[in-house]
């Protein structure tokens, strides 16, 4: 990674773990990589919906806006949020979505299908960890972070007596994208 | 409160949940009164040395811009964050100052020193739900929310099991501004 500024959105609903996903993105970045960045939640009309959104910059250099406007990686996990937000991709921006949420999407889009939920599921016993195997394959898509720093950042913010499941979570992100 | 947009810093070092007590703030604000909100985390050099800042704007109308620059309440729970943000209260604004980790401030400051620390350990026989405490103290001080909108986020927000202690911590931080 260059000094560029690199956006990350993350989207779906409440209850998915997004805000904890975008807070161990950042922190990953930031402590572990000397990294400068900034994560934000935005609740408006939508977050009584239950819709749920949390954005991340990572920049080498100071962050002066940190608001996402083009995301360079959008991660989706409900159908809305695909809908809603897919459009407004970075040119070169890719997104990774939800199969096990998300069913249809512009065949041009540049997307790639992961069923995050299923593999969740699968690995762990437990969907709760979606957003890990999410975390997992954004970085193993991006390299935004290095997969030591990341789960440095997994381990420092889980709950305790979670940290294997959640190792494992990652991991199976970090293959999902490998094996697609 | 009125439309107008209302500033929040909280700030301190890592582990004193801060990150937390603002996601419950901007949620009570968002999801149960209506309001838009933005938290942001933003994370520095600072962050490498285990200093922590989270930051909270509430409106009543749209946030165009989601970073804080003259906070209209200042939470700081160490000495290092009091004496870097202090200087950044907007006029007629006001600081609460944890007591059991902050130890001097200007005479001229408007402050309210409060042992949120202390209150915690006190209360719940925990230090950890102090950040409930200055949630409860910022609520009573600023009238941002109502009682109820924010034992509703502290309650959808906290750890299952540690339900009671939380709204004992909440209550707690009420009652110190009201006892102040």
């Amino acid at each position: 990674m260059t000094n560029d500024r690199y956006e990350i959105r993350l989207s779906g609903s409440g209850g998915q773990g997004l805000i904890l996903a975008g807070i161990i993105l950042a922190e990953a970045a930031a402590i572990y990589e000397g990294k400068e960045a900034v994560q934000t939640q935005s609740y408006g009309p939508e977050s009584r919906g239950g819709a749920s959104k949390s954005e991340v910059v990572i920049s080498g250099s100071e962050i002066d806006y940190p608001k996402v406007t083009s995301p360079d990686l959008l991660l989706a996990m409900t159908q809305e949020s695909c809908t809603k937000y897919l459009g407004d991709l970075k040119e070169g921006g890719i997104a990774i979505l939800d199969s096990f949420f998300v069913e249809k999407w512009p065949d041009n889009a540049n997307v790639i299908a992961l069923p995050l939920t299923t593999i969740a599921k699968e690995v762990t016993g437990k969907t709760i960890v979606a957003n890990i195997v999410a975390v997992g394959a954004i970085v193993a898509l991006s390299g935004i972070v290095s997969k030591e720093s990341i789960e440095k950042a997994v381990l420092a913010r889980v709950p305790k007596g979670t940290e294997e499941m959640n190792l494992k979570a990652l991991q199976a992100g970090f293959e999902a994208v490998a094996n697609h």
